[in-house]
């Protein structure tokens, strides 16, 4: 599929993330503006509320776009998200009728700030990629123990805390933690030593279930995907992980990116999970190309520094796709809620410049990363991480909007008020 | 204290679970009657959407009760909660002027349906109960290694699904999940054949924090306590768990009661945590008694047969209470969020008949529980359980109300539709 014009000129270039291919949805506001939902077209997003409230948008009986969050499109079903999407195209495309009313309802990306597109009703997080379960198997327990029995059998996830992801821009203030080297005698409650990232995709929940789906209905599921950084305390998860998993060390914050590129968007870019290496059970198997090839990279940069890329990767080396994931999450009968996140698992390739955390990157703090001016093992106060992605089609790209967050200091008393 | 007086006289029995002492909170409707907040009062409810609407409650300026839910409630702080429990009581007790114009606004508990009494915004399980850690610590991991190293510093717990949880009457189905006996060469997809109970008390978060909160701040951050059982597939649960934590092993449902009852109604009947074998670290140091004296009993009921009692303890033998428990959560910044419900962990003495689970009660399987007309070591389908609990006043009792379900054979194709 080649690029589709649009009347937009700043979504006609071949390396814009936001062609009309693409017409991924956020929330965004201006200084006049209240929150409120809007697409993105070339380096312009289009106000969906007022596109409404003009009649230029009409799906369904009751206004979708009164609120600032997309869960009330999500409910209205997959073929809703067809319509709105065609409409969508029409509108924005080159030689649209709607052109002249769409071009008064238009606002710079560059004059707004973005927020939460979606309200997360739960969140979980997967242990899905081979290489970094490997890696943290190794550094944790040991090469021989590093891939847990259960591993090549079910896509390993945990809930995480809904209530800690936050969008794209959001600062992260390092978090306090019990901590207990190997060395200590008892441990102690001070500051994160080892504040790490984790780069991932994450997969949104579009519509509820009551009982298990099939990886195929899981599929259809999914409204769309964005970039996910999921800030993991390595020294907290250490000493509390044993027996029922991280808690607090996941519970700081978890970033996406501002913008919910649409499955429908990724169409092209489906490509299948590896060769399995067991057979997998029935209910878990591919049924067709469920992940995407998506190019990602981690780049990092000090206080008052340059940027310096430290990973990339690409999401098709994962050995489980979110439908996969979310199939598996449904067994034991659990509902699932339109805006259910689901993280992908730290997506890490084999080579040292491809893996998804410093926790690997530095083999454990053990070989530092070089960056601009410096070394990192984990990260430094005033350090900002961005993650960024893109599908590469022909002559056009399916970007997804960079996450990024800096890391404040932690306070100096957790307790002190006001 | 002793038992306080109203005008609805069965309230005034010293084995009535809801004197005006009690006043606990939940959601009713009736033949004629949309779902609604109410409170009970012996055998009867109060409608507090009617008691709003003719002004006999008013609380705040915007309405409370115009929803079938306690949040709005929660959201109002603690001195509306003060402030409502004063005007409830003021209108109930003996000699209340307002008996005439409540009179009518009461509704028999006979002739009422419950419904979940909150939305929960999250759901977290602890593993808080010392002898409960060490007995499930010893048949998953054998006696020396029983209590993770750990266990003594944090309060241990992991984020469940708030999708599934039902309240009290809602019947539970036996859930398929992957399952790998210690013999069996690899995993097969199956019903769950080890299905268990644990018995638990949940704490709801009633005010919203963002960063650390000390003990006190979260003792006081508490709206009130029911009865909870947290459904467990301890087949599905052993083949999962590790590395990263329980999964769809408690992700079929988790059943509490009805009723709210209020952490004031709970005052009288505060204890202290029992004596720390190692002593913690400042932030999660005890600063007061915050365990409550509740004396706890779970029957089970064969289909068709009579319940019998197959355990009695009491929530005092807890080693961490929902305070310590809620200043840990919070100490890597996540944000708390009223309708928060956070699960003590199972409540197990030492003595065999003191135990929350089968998992304890039948050491592993190994030791049949006796019941009326056979004997268990899991559930068997049919099997209806419930979980009882009051505090024991001067005369008077502080009761939850039951905290029941039936668990359902499983589907014969989890993947049937229609």
């Amino acid at each position: 599929m080649p690029l589709k014009k649009s009347w937009v000129e700043s979504a006609n270039s071949a390396d814009t993330p936001f062609p009309l291919n693409n017409l991924p949805y956020g929330v965004f506001a201006t200084d006049d503006l209240d929150p409120r939902c809007g697409v993105a077209i070339g380096d312009m997003i289009l106000d969906c509320q007022r596109a409404e409230e003009e009649g230029l948008i009409a799906l369904g009986d009751a206004p979708l776009f009164d609120v600032p969050f997309w869960n009330e499109v999500m409910e209205e079903g997959p073929e809703a998200w067809a319509a709105l999407r065609d409409r969508l195209t029409q509108i924005l495309e080159e030689g649209s009728k709607d052109r002249e009313a769409a071009e008064k309802l238009l606002v710079k990306q560059s004059d707004a700030t973005m927020q939460m597109p979606f309200l997360v009703a739960e969140y979980t997080d997967f242990y899905a990629g081979r290489n970094h379960a490997f890696n943290v198997g190794s550094l944790f327990r040991g090469p021989e123990n590093a891939l847990p029995p259960n591993w090549l059998h079910i896509p390993i996830g945990y809930n995480g805390r809904a209530s800690s992801v936050v969008v794209s821009g959001t600062e992260v203030r390092r978090p306090w933690g019990q901590l207990k080297g190997p060395n200590d005698d008892k441990p102690r409650f001070a500051p994160c030593e080892r504040f790490d990232l984790e780069l991932e995709m994450g997969a949104i929940v579009g519509t509820a279930s009551d009982g298990p789906v099939t990886v195929d209905e899981a599929d259809q599921m999914i409204f769309g995907y964005v970039l996910l950084n999921d800030w993991s305390a390595r020294d907290i998860q250490a000493w509390e992980y044993q027996p029922l998993g991280p808690f607090q060390a996941k519970a700081t914050a978890t970033t996406i990116s501002p913008w919910i590129v649409t499955r429908a968007a990724l169409e092209p870019f489906r490509t299948d999970t590896p060769e399995r290496e067991v057979e997998l059970l029935p209910h878990l198997k591919d049924t067709g190309p469920m992940l995407y090839d998506i190019e990602l990279s981690v780049s990092l940069a000090p206080e008052g520094g340059q940027p310096t890329t430290i990973s990339q990767t690409n999401y098709s080396v994962m050995y489980y796709s979110s439908a996969q994931q979310l199939a598996h999450h449904t067994t034991a009968g659990s509902p699932m809620t339109p805006g259910d996140l689901l993280g992908s698992g730290t997506i890490s390739g084999t080579e040292k410049g491809t893996l998804g955390s410093l926790l690997e990157l530095s083999w454990g703090g053990k070989n530092p990363v070089q960056i601009d001016g410096g070394e990192r093992t984990f990260l430094q106060d005033g350090d900002t991480l961005t993650l960024h992605g893109h599908a590469q089609g022909d002559g056009y790209r399916i970007g997804f909007g960079d996450c990024t967050g800096t890391l404040l200091p932690a306070l100096s008393d957790p307790y002190a008020r006001g």
